[in-house]
């Protein structure tokens, strides 16, 4: 967020800004806005209808969610409670091979749109919070009393492993054998990476710290976003999550090369205030916050940006 | 203001300074001193006399009192208060030309020395804090109990309507043949929209960020003038609004390249104390300090100035 | 601590690290993770046992400890405390050479394995926190009411009198002649410095501001460390204690060119709190976070660090 | 302060230390330490025997003491409190020429060794503080009660006028015409100043914003001393004050190029602890806390400085 708040908006005036159009796509699919859903764990923590909700206000608000390996209700469910939306979701991948087959062909005939391979949890992250807080993943979530137990019923049976710790380079032609959907790396920090990305044939990367709770000191992921966007040349898209507050963060990372931005915490505080309501509100703020910056900088569609123009410094 | 204290001052000494001189002109007309009065909203909020009194202390202190379209008194009043005083108008374009050509007459008949377009506010910004203080400019202010509702005669009948959404540097000549007074544009922060006024023949430039109220994390002011002064190559004169406080902050900007400033807030507080005699108390401050400033850095004189000389870095 | 936050980390994904290595040698001895223990005076005030835990523990950890001439024990204790221990001995030179002399006999006797010259105490820093709380190093330390004074049996009777003042780079030939063990100098803040230990054929040198204790306002010594280590251009082996508090701290270091590192204040911390067990948990939390750390970073072993990588900035 | 506290110490180890040699000299003549005591007003304000206690100390103490225009007692009285002390004397140059004469012909004969002129006074500043504390210099302090009001003797009489607004670098030859005393300048901050400084061949310039009570938001002392010392290139001797309150600070003033360094404030809080005993007690403090500095940064002699060595940075 403090990075964020160091970038400044160069805004443009005298231009005519009565149209503005917040709409644009990713992976050639269209959404409304270039705010989208980044996987979070356990939605019914926050909501009993947990994901079911979440789905339902993405759906409403024509945007994108990434479901999360960890939900609390089988991606069925959370299909079902919105068919119509859009859907890419977010893989752990397992070290059995044969899993990661099944997951994917489950996936496909579910009708998601893109594979979020997350490729920054080969280990666990010291979690000083967690440890601080007695959570317990295993043992408290899992298994004890969250506040609607009845009702959750996890994708997890297929995915009591943790993510393979030896998943490299190497074993991205095998995944991508298996499948036609769009494979998005998520975690991504470097040119390094992003240039490994580009030449391994991933088709996106959402340059993402994991919310600041995998490894302490990485840099901020607006700042990453830089050098990754540097790093891809236009080859792929690249998208981001982090520190995403406002709807000039928003625009903040759209100038500087995101082709959008995905949030994780605000949906669970929206979640958490109103369920479905709550998280279709915190999206419909964002969007309208970010074409006030838009109309404020003269930019009338999230499309037409070039790269010479200059929005932010 | 941040951004002012970090400039330093770099002064210079043994020089005789037994004469300073604190007058300039701006657009050729002479002022007292390079502090002058920015476009504000609602005088009467602050004393029942409002604009009346702010015209009053702004004529007596010599300097220009730029009238906000959204006065609390009709023009004719503010006028009629300070018969002799040097007058600019802010102007809010509206959709509407002929309001516009009307408003241009009439204040042409009034003896206003020049047009100040304000163009950062194509649509209103987010003011989270009119939301926070529940400040309805619309119900509250302009129908319910101000502290003196029986005095206000608004300029607002005849604009009502919000500024216009698509005014833009197509509608500037539509502008110039309708006036012969020079036009100012207020709002500009960039170095590309300062060159874009030179070529549009406009007159002069306010690097102003709205007070901070219109969209947050531009730049202040005071660092914005640098990239505007330089782009326009002294062709037109260029001035600022935002941040001034102290007399020094006037020379700084000055130093910079700014041909006067202008205050906005500073004004507010002065007419909140003591009416006419609060506003000319501020501007009294303020020039004493700015006398002060000149003299301890070794300037004499606010014209003298050369472009070589680099009194703050 | 502030100069080790701000150096970000930069992540490198997709790799293999199924098997982590955190061993690594220092002057050709193997230790289980580049994280040994510096000199520090009189562990008896910590813990009655003193520096015969901190030995133990260090011995179980299998890691290097640096034993201070300001011991609480004899040497002989310590080492008969863990005769399987990996030992080096931090030595403030005499002015007497006969009294260095009889030192290094007994050290190479005891089976040290290296000397540390500290070098930056010719004279004592001005200490405001000793006087602030009146702590006299002879009077209430060496002859007054410690915990317990019954156990603590000084190795001081030989290094009663200060540090030589006038010893300088014209001595270590001398030194030199003396021992047939590796010479660490400890306290070496410049590339100056540096350049100088190569052209004297020491063997290696620890980065250190003394914990902070000695001088004020001297840099960070993971600052100080990147000047080191581009002087040496790795002739010879270089190593930096002050401030490291996480794993994180210990990859900086390592990614910045240390050897390992050492640490001072967090052993004591250990010994207070549970003795030979704390010193030993301290040493654990660290490796283990040091561990992860290099799998989030995607090291698989601190030897196959190459120069052209660049995990920090 | 803060300037200071951002230069970091590059201290070198490994040299003889045994011998520091802590003096130096300053228009030829010796001092003990390069620590000594700028002009300020009105001693008796903090202690009864005012500047005749704090010329005991300097003169105790070996080093120079610049005695102000605005002493409580008169000049005679003081030089006879420590005959053989080594005193330059701080003059405000008056409008009348006669005065400045007469003043200069009285110098000479009461043994001053030279003439600071303070500068960066052509005009008092806005001293908000003096306001705030209701402290009207000619009302309070010079006609009503002082604590010690019997004792009190000005040097007024015959100062009793500002100091002349029009002095500047065109009467500089004639100042020199009426002496044969080295002139100071004091209060420079410019390059430009300082090398208008050589071509009018002044002997010294002490950098200098009056203890940040002139203008605000000037350079630091410390910061501008930089550029002073780049413009004057070794012609002239150049000297600081400001900011300057351990031993650390002298040495780093120093070690950018200042010739000695001059204290003001820690002075009168000498003075106001124990009269000349504290003053004595500051000036030992600090020259204690250099010698130090000086030793652990591996220098022994305040002459011996070169310009390649780099002891800040």
């Amino acid at each position: 967020m403090a990075a964020f708040k160091r970038i400044r908006l160069r805004p443009r005036f005298l231009r005519d800004v009565s149209k503005i159009d917040t709409r644009t796509t990713i992976q050639g699919q269209e959404i409304n806005a270039p705010i989208c859903i980044s996987p979070t764990a356990f939605h019914t923590l926050a909501w009993p209808d947990g994901e079911k909700s979440t789905a339902r206000a993405a759906q409403e608000a024509n945007t994108c969610y990434v479901i999360s390996s960890y939900a609390s209700y089988t991606i069925e469910d959370i299909i079902a409670a919105a068919p119509g939306g859009f859907h890419w979701f977010q893989l752990y991948v397992q070290s059995d091979w044969d899993i990661n087959k099944q997951m994917v062909q489950r996936l496909e005939a579910l009708g998601f749109k893109a594979l979020v391979i997350t490729v920054d949890v080969p280990v666990l992250g010291n979690r000083r919070e967690n440890k601080r807080n007695q959570l317990n993943l295993e043992a408290n979530i899992m298994l004890k009393d969250l506040r609607f137990p009845g009702e959750r019923k996890s994708t997890l049976p297929a995915l009591t492993s943790l993510p393979s710790i030896s998943f490299c380079w190497n074993d991205i032609p095998l995944l991508q054998s298996m499948t036609r959907l769009p494979i998005i790396l998520k975690g991504i920090l470097t040119k390094e990476d992003a240039e490994l990305a580009v030449k391994h044939n991933i088709q996106g990367i959402i340059v993402s710290n994991h919310g600041g709770r995998q490894l302490d000191e990485v840099p901020a992921s607006i700042d990453a976003l830089r050098e990754v966007v540097t790093a891809v040349k236009g080859k792929i898209e690249v998208y981001m999550d982090g520190g995403v507050r406002t709807g000039n963060d928003v625009f903040k990372a759209l100038a500087l090369g995101a082709r959008c931005i995905f949030i994780g915490r605000p949906i669970i505080w929206g979640l958490t205030f109103k369920g479905e309501h709550g998280v279709k509100k915190v999206l419909d703020i964002l969007k309208e916050e970010f074409r006030t910056c838009m109309a404020l900088s003269g930019c009338r569609s999230v499309i037409q940006k070039s790269p010479e123009s200059k929005e932010v410094v």
